[in-house]
């Protein structure tokens, strides 16, 4: 067998880092008002998130008709505030209250325990 | 208008809540072996984890062929270990490591900062 038959098919979570580090679970519902204009600004973020020193990845889901979940690490806050203050990050936000979603939660949380399971 | 009209339609993310409190993210993807006893077992567990002392409630997103993310909110670790030591729960991961994960992560963190947005 050869080795790219071991590799994973399909979305793999981001892996337990050595604490701590930091996650920003983001849930949501949204409004469905421009849908696009959604879709192409969530790209282009997860693309800018990456370039945040201290970014160590972000798991998605979204279940059709109803809530999304969004978790992000980072290694330390500063990578939080810097991502925070990001001026495309911050349009973002704005055209999120105005237009995207009905409702949001953010909480922000220091990781103190970690640990995954892969099916060998 | 009346106020069922004022009611949300379809899910609501758990509120913020003043910190500090716990979140537990536990980030899967599925091998898609016994999907009727993975639900049922689900569902169970939902109803269980419920009498927890501590316990805020749960969200949970799953977009379809690809990662699920739930996202579970006590007030303290007390509840988290309670909940861990639980017989069922412990009897299901055995059952999920077994038959029903290809990989999951789970991340313990404390709750720092949260704050909500619902459209007025």
């Amino acid at each position: 067998m050869s080795e790219q038959h071991l590799a994973p098919v399909g979305p793999v979570p981001v892996p337990a880092h050595e604490p701590p580090y930091y996650v920003v679970v983001f849930t949501s519902t949204r409004t469905g008002h421009d849908p696009d204009g959604y879709t192409d600004t969530a790209r282009r973020l997860s693309a800018l998130v990456r370039q945040i020193p201290g970014f160590l990845g972000e798991d998605f889901a979204h279940t059709p008709g109803g809530l999304a979940v969004s978790v992000a690490y980072f290694r330390d806050l500063a990578g939080i505030e810097e991502w925070r203050r990001h001026p495309e990050h911050a349009d973002a936000k704005r055209r999120g209250h105005e237009r995207w979603y009905e409702r949001y939660v953010i909480h922000i949380a220091r990781v103190e325990h970690s640990h995954g399971f892969t099916r060998t």
